[in-house]
């Protein structure tokens, strides 16, 4: 069982019992069926008592409000039961004083509160979510333990549940005051893990200690890193996980780190900065283009407005900044439609943002994609994370970003398909850009964009005066 | 797959390959049997694209050497077979270059290497060790994926084997060269952890910034936490994962933080310090006891020791020097035979270290117990995870502690067991300790005991120095 933060717990006292009671309000309103929701515990790193740091489960957050291990519980027509056990006398030796069932029942405004092992009862004719088996087989492994039979319970019982994973997606897709509250504090700590990132810089030798000072910022604030933070010289690596190379005067150092508050909300946010403090003009000249086309979309955004279509812009953007600099060759429409721009800007621009960095991808597209859309197969859409129209209350990341990846642009095929469309001479006098992006968490309000992260310059001078602090 | 700090990879060349040998040499004089080990692969933390740190299985890390995942290795009468795929173009694309198959199986000195699929027919025959089955089934699905049956070679052919748990066992209890340099670079930088701690304690608010400035210096040496870091001014909790508490003057701190190395060797180390840089004399009469307890158990390390018999002598230290305060009433000797002791010590005196922090905890206690002993369940000994006599290449931890845990001491039942034990009176004289702990790594030699991380300080005076740098 966890505990929160004291001064956390008597910040959300006061709102969260509300937050969570309007919450299964509007999935009562949109499903008629009972529902069990497993929060999932602690998961081995290399022996069962060395655990992982603890991640609740996304969609029992949304509902249950509170990081709990080993928890359930019931939402059926507005009413919530909650499932979890006191901390054994063993317990409180190891882990300490913890909340009790029924304190946690107060907090967080359950009906009933139960002993894990009534989740069987609980179970009955309920519906549940795929996704979260793993966390259902965890408690039931764990009850086992305790020679609980839950067979006869869960004969027939438990299937996938289309309809309660579109309420789950309608409802989390629209983020709700409580979810901004703890999203805005999960920016602001991001933002300053990134100043962090940039005032050391001048005195850091590798990657490994930005990111150590970043992440130092993220731990002193009491939370998480929302994902695995990506710091490092080699942009062009999408996903790159390692911290090991040597920070050069004419380098650039992308940073794609976000905190997650202790109830499970995270930011998203990448800046790439000069590691000299200044940018080449070459350098400068693609981050212009990046910045012009991350600022065209938060620029473009409101409700109606179809998420592909900005991925779309900025596509455009980057293959027009590309032609003016002699890079791409073409019309930019032409380029587009050709995905030429794919070659330099590979992913989507962006994807939903909430409880989970990719907000509840553990659905697949579900969330991602509007009803009867799927993934494109074309090079320059298939990594696209949403396509949806805009509505208002969603947050969304908008990250668009230059690369240039070695498996890509000399792939022969490739290569050979592209080659009118860049002048690649012209693209050899940009060898001092291997990666740039921009990105910045985006609620979409009726009156257009809410930048959650906009504390956080984008400007190129800006981001130099930051780093020569 | 995951690559290496290049400079790394350049050192662990030089005598990998010769380490594994001997490792798969020694294995072979003592199983008749083909072996089969598995990697494991990414876990997710709440959705399968956003993972934790990955961790490799530490049996596979001992005779692979490297953090590969998706990989399995087949050992046979010394010869190693590599079984794992070379990144595809898209994978190239989001986590960069990787090392091939080819160059991995180079490295590691692999007599043969084939794509994963065909650990089918590595498996044949193979014994493996039933706490690597979530890795194999990991690895089958990603199989199943790529639409590999594996039903035939699996059937009947997949069983636990103790033989095989009890080869690796012996094996991996003594450290060899190749293990001892690992540990080493990871008390070097846990050490290094330990200092910034102390050093940041007279600016810091709350435990969670002492525990970045710890764990910064970690990750700036591109290092993981080898466990959950406790950072915490109430040590009583003995596994303490909250980190919100503000640091007031009175306070002690604990920090129980260690390192690991990238290819998986721990270091395991705790400090307790005064917040305000200055014991009380409360605070200083415990320590002393803490700390003679520590140096007692490290003095009597030495092959052919039982490891018990430390534990003991760390019960009867702690005793007696809460019999010379006026805590404990009665003989030292009649009060550890009481379990009185364990009101305020109520762990064991270290476990084995190596790859896991609790070295093949995974295997349950068939590491930390030698063949026909088991786990007593007396108050005082319950908790002890280590119980063998002592040999040289072992590496344990001593850590003995002190504290006053309200779940044990109020406890009506065992407050009346030990009522004309304890002086209450004089015990609440004490309340400014509420845990105090002090563990060092321990490598077993002929001449006796050589602690690694024997440049942290342990002395009173010493610690009071470094907080007050």
């Amino acid at each position: 069982m966890q505990t929160l933060t004291p001064s956390l717990a008597d910040t959300l006292a006061e709102n969260l019992a509300e937050t969570l009671r309007q919450r299964r309000q509007q999935l009562a309103e949109r499903v008629p069926f009972p529902v069990m929701l497993w929060s999932g515990g602690d998961q081995p790193r290399n022996f069962p008592a060395n655990v992982y740091p603890y991640r609740a489960s996304s969609h029992f957050l949304y509902f249950a409000g509170l990081p709990l291990a080993n928890a359930a519980i019931r939402l059926e027509a507005g009413r919530l039961t909650l499932f979890m056990d006191d901390a054994t006398e063993t317990e409180a030796l190891w882990h300490g004083p913890s909340q009790t069932r029924q304190q946690v029942a107060e907090q967080i405004g359950a009906d009933a509160a139960y002993p894990l092992a009534a989740q069987a009862a609980g179970l009955q004719g309920a519906a549940v979510l795929w996704a979260q088996m793993g966390a259902f087989q965890q408690m039931v492994a764990l009850l086992r333990a305790q020679e609980v039979d839950l067979a006869q319970a869960l004969a027939g019982k438990v299937a996938d549940n289309l309809a309660l994973a579109q309420a789950i997606v309608q409802l989390r897709m629209i983020q709700d005051e409580g979810a901004i509250a703890q999203l805005r504090q999960a920016a602001k700590v991001s933002i300053e893990a990134h100043q962090a990132g940039m005032a050391v810089t001048a005195q850091a030798q590798t990657e490994a200690q930005v990111r150590a000072a970043m992440e130092a910022v993220i731990t002193a604030n009491n939370m998480a890193c929302a994902y695995g933070s990506i710091v490092t010289v080699h942009g062009e690596v999408l996903h790159n996980h390692h911290y090991h190379n040597p920070l050069q005067p004419g380098d650039l150092l992308l940073a794609d780190v976000g905190a997650e508050t202790e109830t499970g909300w995270a930011a998203d946010i990448t800046r790439t900065w000069p590691v000299s403090g200044q940018f080449s003009s070459s350098q400068r000249d693609l981050y212009e283009i990046v910045l012009a086309a991350h600022d065209a979309c938060i620029d473009q955004v409101k409700p109606g407005v179809e998420y592909r279509s900005l991925h779309l812009l900025a596509c455009r953007t980057i293959a027009e900044g590309l032609v003016d600099l002699g890079i791409l060759k073409g019309q930019p429409d032409s380029l587009v439609e050709q995905d030429a721009h794919a070659l330099f800007f590979p992913h989507g621009v962006g994807h939903l943002l909430g409880l989970d960095v990719h907000d509840m991808e553990d659905l697949g597209d579900l969330a991602g994609y509007a009803a009867g859309r799927e993934r494109s197969d074309r090079f320059g859409l298939s990594f696209l994370r949403l396509d949806r129209p805009l509505e208002a209350g969603m947050v969304v990341t908008i990250e668009p970003g230059f690369y240039q990846v070695p498996a890509l642009l000399n792939q022969p095929e490739r290569r050979r398909q592209y080659e009118d469309m860049v002048n690649w001479e012209r693209l050899a006098q940009f060898a001092d850009v291997r990666g740039i992006r921009i990105e910045d968490d985006v609620r979409v309000t009726a009156a257009g964009a809410e930048v959650l992260t906009a504390a956080l310059p984008t400007a190129a001078t800006a981001i130099e005066a930051q780093v020569h602090r």
